[in-house]
């Protein structure tokens, strides 16, 4: 795993004041765009979450659903997406969190999970937690249980894991801070 | 492949008035719930691309990312995501395409592509083949040419496939009318 975390960093791309100034943005479309360093990357993820029971992979709009689709597809799972406010359109359940300034909200159809369903919740990007624990509440409040949120990166230095309690949290690679 | 049309059809939920009044929304969530039927239909689309030398899969934001990432995996090829504007944090390029009423832009980083690159050019659906024409034009603008457009509904009665010329263009569902 540590090379495979190497190989991974060598392909995000840091971009300085985007989206706003003073942020690094961790750019993972270079290990897209490297079809045989992203397998590797997809073939470690399965390989951890294969025989685990997982019956749905949860995905984050939008960049959540590049891997989170692939692993749903290689564990034989049910892909379902979570997604900004308007863009599901049949009846959903909703969760609003936190942001710097204001507030935002998640959709998830109201009959995506039920009682006994076992999820993975992937996204590209663990940062201060907000949609994740969103997703946690999305997922928990269909009776369904999270078996581990599932991140490409982590930014340790914003302290996401703790919005997110004591469920299982796994990020390949870490960025313990801005630089 | 009709065994599998009647499959992917039957999983498809028609939503009245979405997103507004008078149309009839297309909703694959039922289908991506489904991880045996939406693996059928994954296999089905990797045989029909295998062996045909393509290096990137381009998809089209969001919910083209999802049959698309996977594609890619399976076919050992790059990924490359087209996105609304502001969303790619890195140089790109833009192309405008006309809406019912004014207009839209789609962007791809300026790296993602070269000359010499074979793409598979991805989303969930084609309507009136406004985002399609965009995206191979942002593929053609590269020097990479279009090996094919791949949906998995077509809306035939708004006549995509005129905008997108004399390029291959395959859905595996049309409807052939709004109802």
């Amino acid at each position: 795993m540590t090379d495979l975390a190497a190989i991974v960093r060598e392909r995000i791309r840091s971009v300085p004041d985007f989206p706003k100034k003073g942020v690094m943005f961790r750019d993972i479309t270079p290990l897209l765009n490297d079809g045989e360093a992203f397998a590797r990357v997809v073939r470690f993820y399965t390989e951890r979450y294969r025989d685990k029971g997982i019956t749905r992979v949860v995905s984050i709009e939008s960049r959540g659903f590049i891997l989170g689709s692939i692993l749903a597809y290689n564990l034989g799972a049910g892909f379902i997406p979570v997604r900004k406010p308007g863009k599901l359109p049949f009846s959903t359940i909703r969760e609003s969190y936190s942001l710097e300034y204001g507030e935002d909200t998640l959709e998830m159809h109201m009959d995506a999970l039920g009682k006994g369903d076992v999820t993975l919740i992937v996204d590209d990007l663990l940062a201060t937690g907000g949609t994740a624990n969103a997703t946690v509440n999305l997922v928990e409040r269909c009776g369904a249980t999270v078996l581990e949120l599932s991140f490409l990166i982590e930014l340790s230095f914003l302290g996401g894991r703790k919005a997110l309690g004591t469920r299982p949290v796994f990020a390949l690679v870490d960025y313990k801070n801005e630089l």
